[in-house]
């Protein structure tokens, strides 16, 4: 279904133990909605640690997310002994994020034994409605594991 | 001392009220320790609910501080009707995060009445010794308070 | 055909100009393959004084042609009496322009009246083959014309 | 004077054969006014093939040239077996570019074995006086000569 082949044939449950480490990436509430190789789908609930003066979602709390979603899209594709850490990244924000959900999209759009650029699109959903609420354009670097 | 002049002499007032709303800002321990025209100093203690798999500072944690140091500075140098959101960052991760505290300097790089263009150093301070981490440029647009 | 409607009918004849104009754009050749609503394609064709010490399409050339992209793809959706300035753009070059031809697609994500969010990917031609080198991310701010 | 010590004692010569070479960089007509451990100038003077239509440097060659300066800087200490290209930047034109001379200063803030990240500001004089429009934030990598 992918056009990528993954290196490492156990990358899901290195990716699912991942946001579940004690650390921010749980404190956020992330999850795992989907995982195939150069593609993910993450989700984080609001709730009020995570939001800003108006009741929405933090801009930290999106480019937090959308920085996951590219760093475990790229980690389908990494080899098994290594994973890739975030270099930098760039992040619009177009809209406020006024919803109960926050769902990044990661894609790889060029892996590499040393440098994978990713990119990742946020949605906020409100009744059931998506909105894109941000995008992100990363590049990761493969270390050793 | 500053090339600045602030458009709102309330500036301070105003910018201290914003990280002590509940939320994201005050759940991440935000404190200003500098705010002057076009210039702010933000700082947050490592616990490790801000913790990656290492044990260091997390990505999310160095770019929401960075973005928030960005924000302030911004802020100083805003007419009193409106304040800064935040368009787009870019943000370069150079050195892992490993220390009790991490430190952002923001500065206005160019004013103005819509568009003001930022940069954030991100440092993190391990046995009194500050090592840069990160370096932020961000587009912020003033918009009705 | 697309989800947006141009506020300027006579938006393609301003936007032709904007290429002819004796200067950069028309030095490096640039030709505007299409242009709807939201949406753009551009092309230059390789001479030796546009490429780098493999003979490959200078990044220089990749930057300036997706950020023209972007600019005319905004330029569409502009009113009448203003058009989009860059404000700050984040390129990824991918892989190396090595071929006859360089093709820009521009697109909108987000218009608006003073902000307006674009990207870029850009595709090089090789025996009739279109391979992605570079992908952007652009903020233009309307300003009056 | 710098903190950094080039692991190539020619680099000078190798990066002033860089911006002779026949292409891109020699049609902008670019010159190195000073090249250390870290650290480049670059400048550019004006002529009508380099304008846009209000006759001030086109933000393609002020990229090109950011661009340009950040490669120089993060050559000078990359390993003699090994040259950096550009992964990617992002740039903000925070003012026009109106002026007879364009001079481009490029330093490096992390350099490494594989990635290095360096920053751009580039000025426009007119009248003796500089003044700056835009800054760039890039990441190049090492590849084998």
């Amino acid at each position: 279904m992918s056009q990528w082949t993954p290196a490492n044939p156990h990358f899901r449950e290195r990716l699912h133990a991942n946001v579940e480490t004690p650390g921010f990436t749980r404190f956020l509430g992330t999850t795992i909605e989907r995982v195939d190789p150069g593609i993910s789908e993450l989700v984080i609930a609001f709730r009020e640690e995570l939001g800003q003066h108006h009741g929405y979602f933090h801009g930290g709390v999106i480019g937090a997310l959308a920085d996951n979603a590219c760093g475990i899209a790229a980690g389908t594709l990494a080899p098994a002994d290594t994973y890739p850490i975030t270099s930098e990244y760039k992040i619009n924000i177009i809209r406020p994020a006024n919803g109960e959900l926050l769902i990044a999209h990661g894609s790889v759009i060029k892996p590499g034994t040393t440098v994978t650029v990713c990119r990742a699109d946020v949605s906020c959903r409100t009744n059931e409605q998506d909105t894109l609420v941000a995008t992100m354009l990363a590049t990761l670097v493969n270390v050793p594991a």
